[in-house]
């Protein structure tokens, strides 16, 4: 028998995506004060990376119409990186421009700090969410990039279907790690591999990063889906091979619910829950975030999926 | 950078415990015909190992009251062995009973093939669920385990608390092992360790099946909760050090609702679609299981916690 695991990393990083990934899901309109309430509160559990808001076109995604308003309204330690979520250079144009537009406030800190761009492996899944072809949105992507990285600003770009494609099926790695080449050297410092609808499995996980090791100088991040309820076990395989950078949504909000009732991102509750068990670091206050997780609840008035917001911390406290 | 779980088995033994484990946590009457429909199709998933009631007082758990008329009247195929819980000497008398009324059926296959018998390694948890202690519990099953043999009759003895408890935190694994080499000893062919509240993490759980193997011939069963969303990455841990028999329920039946409104067991429905998608092979028919979890749901009528039965099979259709 192997002991397995052995590389397991002593800590790991973790990127609040629920005030974007969540709520750009949620059919009803969450007031503005609330979400800066709630993005305010999770910069507060410890965690070092949120990602706020986006900026897509209002007629696409209505619910992040006000994504220059919740920046201007944030409040947000200096130790968080802001991240927002830039379709394209429009996208990129509008940002820019509520950036300069704080910078020009003596002592604030930036309106953000990071950008994440995205698009698919997969041609099909592609062209359906960004309308463009796979070669399309790698030449948008490099000029996209170029631009935030002269404006100072750290770029991670995501690559959904990473692990399959719920219309073509397998997604060859090759054609991922490609990709992801391409976007590194338009000067990604980070690329997020997105399991979108929950196809990736442990032993397909630690296969591919094995393979993107390879990738060198470029932080690596698993986006896992619990759409099938493989989500924190594609974590464990991800850190077995070395993996130490996570993507997850407080309360699970969000996703991509296909078919539709699925869930999609897995719980950061039920992540940090975890890792912390097993001994790694996240910086995270569990109970707060718990906190967070439970207001959330609160606001959208329907229960969440997370599982540690329902059952609540291990609590040890007999322990020896 | 590991390679990690080198040692995956090729195949994963499942038992399914829904009908016990399941529907004894249910509220309302399941009527004993729905009970019937439900084994007889579960028996024809391609499960070989199937906990079809228990043997309880019916005062305590009413809703497993018709175990004998459970037991008269499903069609489980011969290669389906059934198991039957049994609390002590009493419920075992009452098991025997029916066992022996079937035998007089002359080529009928017998009412059951095992029994599953369990204490706790806690000595709170076990004082509150069997009012004994440890001691008085471990001499009762002893009896109990010696005469289930002399009855021709497999045994299985599941260890609740085996990875914590929620009135004493931590457990010794030595405390949950020489609790198992004595059930052993006893006649038990089968230990499940049950993770009874969700309290397992994968880096305990590596560490205790590799010392768990030091109990040598005896089928060593995990049995995990999903209490906090971990319950198949401790699979995943435990198949990395060679554990391949696993209990789980469909629907996500069941399990032990602590603190109200937790989830318990982890879905059947999840577990073979993670290990067949990893190339672990279970003998299931994934789509016949989905079916059944289906079945249940409409008959319970409210949403079960399976993540598999909403998001469906993972559709490879496009696969190279």
């Amino acid at each position: 028998m192997s002991t397995g695991g052995s590389s397991q990393p002593s800590a790991a990083r973790i990127r609040e995506v629920g005030p974007r990934d969540g709520f750009q899901n949620e059919p009803e309109t969450i007031p503005t004060a609330r979400k800066v309430e709630l993005i305010d509160a999770l910069a507060r559990t410890g965690c070092t990376r949120l990602e706020a808001t986006s900026f897509v076109r209002a007629d696409v995604i209505p619910q992040l119409a006000d994504a220059a308003e919740v920046l201007a309204a944030i409040d947000v330690p200096p130790e968080v990186s802001v991240s927002v979520l830039i379709p394209n250079e429009r996208g990129l144009d509008a940002a820019l421009e509520v950036l300069d537009g704080r910078s020009a406030a003596a002592g604030a800190r930036p309106a953000f700090d990071e950008v994440n761009v995205f698009m698919s492996a997969s041609e099909t899944h592609n062209r359906k969410n960004v309308n463009r072809s796979i070669a399309e949105s790698l030449a948008g992507l490099e000029t996209v990039l170029s631009r935030a990285g002269e404006a100072g600003l750290r770029c991670e770009a995501v690559i959904s279907t990473s692990f399959g494609c719920p219309y073509e099926g397998h997604v060859p790695p090759e054609r991922v790690l490609d990709i992801a080449a391409r976007l590194r050297d338009a000067g990604a410092a980070e690329i997020g591999f997105g399991d979108t609808t929950g196809m990736a499995n442990p032993r397909q996980v630690r296969e591919f990063f094995g393979a993107a090791a390879a990738l060198g100088d470029v932080e690596l991040t698993a986006h896992f889906h619990n759409t099938r309820g493989a989500g924190l076990a594609n974590v464990l395989a991800a850190l077995e091979v070395g993996v130490s950078s996570f993507e997850s949504s407080f309360g699970e909000l969000g996703g991509c619910p296909v078919p539709p009732g699925a869930t999609g991102n897995i719980a950061s509750e039920d992540l940090v829950s975890m890792l912390h068990e097993m001994g790694i670091q996240t910086g995270i206050d569990l109970q707060a975030l718990i906190a967070c997780a439970r207001r959330v609840q609160e606001i959208l008035g329907r229960p969440l999926g997370s599982h540690t917001l329902v059952a609540g911390a291990i609590d040890w406290h007999e322990a020896s």
